[in-house]
């Protein structure tokens, strides 16, 4: 017992410090999860916290650790999930935190532990993953340092995580998804940059200072203060709703060296385009003139943007860290500029030390078409025709316990009408249906996927979806401009330096091909990142090896058809 | 197959007619719960409805019948439980639907299958009964036919439920009462009758009417239809989040007849006083000047008022029912003077011919002191300085199948310090806990409960606390003034006939003694119906015959402790 004590307090010291230590050692987080009134932007509305904080504390650990949390849920009548994202869990897929997929909802007043081995180092986040929770505030970052070199140096090391945010609750939000007519939410309010944001509290007068208050500490700008003829790592996160970004440090180029956890070949911005659930490095050097302060900004791209710029200070030390910069921040690119996003996405290759080889050929080719839909009078994305619906029975539990009726046990199609669908139109969407059904994957096999974009149900319009692979990296081989054409278009295929990700845009009216290895026995989700889209049914899931899956923890089941299998 | 279908519109069928049969029949419904926009006051929220409605739709049955509600939750993240207020669940305990004390809450997704006998004809109510989703809006009234005639006579039958109504969300509401410092949410905006209200939207002219529309068809005043020269029998119910309130019926007399189910002995009033949670039906006849309509009007007492009346019209047939009367609506009672709400409470007596004598001795006296205190720095309600948590394994579940370490087996006191606490004045109240211990009755005894009020921390204070005992109805012995006194005040007890209640009011620096038999084999909560007060702590819960319940259903668990105890 008191040795079980000294190691968990040798853990918590050593969790502060730098450390290089071959050792795996265990990294445990004792969580309490509730409610509480924040005013991240100035508007006081309720946010989901842990231990107090929003973004959440940031995991610490080194490759290889196990990472233990536990999470107390002390919402009142609300239940929880939380997801590792970038983590692939292998071993324990019944720690991916995804609600419906992976796990039965932690009740309030319940204790759920989440165990998991960082098995790379790398930048990844965590979010709540049931219904949109992730919007309420409960999310941030996990740093996973290397045993080995990294091929770039810099003195510090420093992480800003961004996101976009909502006066309305995520109940408003999801209810007016849910009702017909349809209600959309409108473009966020603010951005925040590492939680912290500024509404414009004077445009709504009616506003009393008790709810909105520009004076009010906690939406001060986000100062980062650096030290000048400096080399820093900042590792650049989005956990938007909704929105891509633009980030920018004013007057300072940044060179890209990670993207989800994989070293890229360095290649050197101005402007980093961010998508929901991307996680990035990049190096600065604070060599500009130290005498003064320079604007940090985030801004909305690929949505006609309402929402104000996100706005931090990049303090150089010892410049007084509230000294606004003398300047205008910078100017965002255009929103409706496709080609310099399109133009990074192609920029990102593996590092030329660090290339995993792709297989060369592939054993499924599965075309997944993302349209907008009217199903019974209500809104949905669909992929392939089919909204996605998640059942209420997780279906690792209902496959591995072979629980039946949990789902639909006939997949969604790998395909759409090649020849026939017109991507560059608005389509008469009537087919489309709610389904659960998912693709089974045979186990050890090579698996591409093209994500094709296609016309929204309004005019002219398409839009990114950043997409996100549960369980897995993938490799990128290519991004294209309108309906991928299996003849010609996988022959432009990289299969040379491809960088692999777990989280990737499809451009409007284009397509994105990734491929990975169904090596990771498990059953996982791969999905829209924005929130909203999500809900609206833009996702699938994948199951590959069930049968190599150990013994389900009983801590995942309770819920609908799996309370017989908890055990105690 | 065929005959249970026939059985089932037969049923569906006969819940509309009117119908006196002898034979117990099943009244089965099928509710789908979620969140929808609505706009009951003329201000756009988030509420919770039953099949789209709030109020629900009314349970209508006949004494004997059994009642099945199958409950959907449609909720996205959220769980819920609905209690059948008044209905004792003589042989169904667990069926009770208080979350924590007899179930484990329904999960999002899941259906959940109340099936109870309403063994007594009378006005009752149902409502979420978890965290404090009352106040979202589920809450609706049941209508139990008797099968002998009643000791009254009247043409029509109508019922009107009244209610309190918030703008913010009870999230936001909760999150204040568990803050520190404490945030209250202050008096409700509107007052609602049957569930529209009128909140003044050109007050805050910063509202868009996106958001308060006081043309809005929903919140149009409610109009109780009535034909001249009849006589009505009006079922009156209160659920209020917080206040105690004084229902009118301009110019006409009304003559209470029926008290939580029980037959009154007749006494006519002109305004009734009503407490959330209590139920009464009162004889109105419609013989004023026919050429006119009459204002309904709902008005708080107890409390400061701040929130306007609520006002609906009565409607003499065939004026036109939204002609507003030609006269000022009638003036509420000055709100702090206890004295007619004490009298009405001692005028309410059992009928001369449905008296139930109660035993005349007792076997138990556990006397209830309420006090206000801070906790940890938090603000509590505390019962003989024990602040009730409740635990997350429903007490019902942990008693009846042994689970250990489920709440603390060391019940609270049953009284106080008699002779040194001054309930006229502000205690120190340093001495409060936190705790979820709880009365342990034994089985078939008399039991009295004497409910003492006190003073709250506000200097010269003391507040309306309208009790409700689950699983029983009790007779009230009395109501005083002041300290409750063993010696004397026991003397002036009524034992001829007392009126049998489920809820009661302890009036501001007073006292209620109430006694009932410990005859139905269960655990139940007895609690201010106030939510907030409740969810601060002011309840305790009651033990009795615990080795008499019959074998739980599994549907009731599936949280914390009981996850083993679900089989399919």
């Amino acid at each position: 017992m008191v040795h079980i004590q000294l190691s968990l307090i040798l853990c918590l010291f050593l969790s502060f410090g730098n450390f290089h230590r071959a050792e795996a050692r265990i990294r445990h987080y004792k969580w309490n999860v509730k409610y509480e009134f924040r005013s991240p932007d100035c508007f006081k509305k309720l946010v989901m916290t842990i231990n107090g904080k929003t973004p959440g504390p940031t995991i610490q650990a080194q490759e290889g650790d196990t990472v233990i949390v536990q999470v107390n849920n002390s919402l009142v009548t609300e239940n929880l999930a939380i997801h590792w994202h970038g983590i692939r869990q292998i071993g324990t897929p019944w720690f991916d935190g995804t609600e419906g997929v992976t796990q039965c909802p932690i009740l309030p007043g319940e204790t759920f532990t989440y165990q998991f081995v960082v098995d790379r180092p790398g930048t990844y986040l965590y979010h709540a993953h049931y219904g949109m929770q992730r919007e309420s505030g409960l999310y941030g970052l996990i740093r996973v340092a290397p045993l080995e070199p990294e091929p770039f140096a810099y003195d510090l090391d420093r992480s800003i995580i961004l996101n976009d945010w909502y006066h309305k609750s995520t109940y408003e939000q999801v209810a007016g998804l849910s009702a017909i007519p349809f209600q959309w939410v409108g473009e966020p309010q603010s951005l925040l940059i590492h939680g912290k944001g500024r509404f414009n509290c004077s445009e709504s007068p009616s506003l009393s200072t008790a709810v909105c208050d520009t004076s009010n500490p906690e939406c001060s700008p986000f100062v980062q203060t650096v030290i000048p003829g400096k080399t820093y790592r900042l590792r650049i996160a989005s956990l938007t709703a909704l929105s891509a970004l633009s980030f920018q440090i004013e007057g300072h180029n940044m060179t890209v060296v990670e993207a989800d956890g994989h070293y890229v070949e360095p290649f050197v911005v101005k402007n980093l385009f961010i998508y929901s659930g991307e996680t990035y490095s990049v190096i600065v050097k604070t060599d500009e003139e130290p005498s003064r302060n320079y604007w940090i900004t985030s801004n909305v791209v690929s949505r006609n943007r309402t929402t104000p710029a996100g706005l931090g200070i990049f303090n150089y030390y010892p410049n007084h860290p509230k000294r606004s910069p003398p300047t205008v921040p910078p100017s965002p690119p255009a929103w409706d500029d496709v080609e310099p996003r399109l133009a990074q996405s192609l920029a990102i290759k593996a590092h030329q030390k660090y290339i995993h080889k792709p297989p060369t050929t592939s054993d499924r080719v599965i075309v997944l078409l993302n349209t907008q839909n009217n199903i019974s009078g209500y809104r949905h994305w669909s992929v392939n025709n089919v909204s996605l619906t998640q059942p209420h029975t997780p279906y690792l539990i209902a496959l591995k316990e072979n629980i039946t009726g949990a789902f639909d046990r006939i997949s969604p199609p790998d395909g759409y009408d090649f020849t026939e669908y017109d991507i560059f139109n608005v389509s008469g969407n009537a087919n489309a249906t709610s389904g659960n059904g998912i693709y089974r994957l045979k186990f050890n096999t090579t698996v591409d996927i093209i994500l094709q974009n296609a016309n929204t149900m309004n005019v002219n319009n398409s839009e990114t979806h950043p997409w996100h692979l549960h369980g897995h990296d993938f490799w990128v081989l290519g991004y294209g401009k309108g309906k991928w054409d299996v003849k010609n278009d996988t022959k432009k295929y990289n299969l040379e330096n491809p960088i692999m990700k777990n989280t990737v845009p499809v451009h409007p009216f284009g397509w994105t091909a990734l491929r990975f290895r169904t090596d990771n026995p498990g059953v996982w989700a791969f999905h829209c990142h924005i929130e909203s889209h999500f809900y609206m049914g833009m996702g699938v899931v994948f199951e590959e090896g069930i049968q190599r899956v150990g013994n389900l923890p009983s801590s995942i089941m309770g819920c609908s058809h799996t309370k017989p299998f908890h055990t105690p």
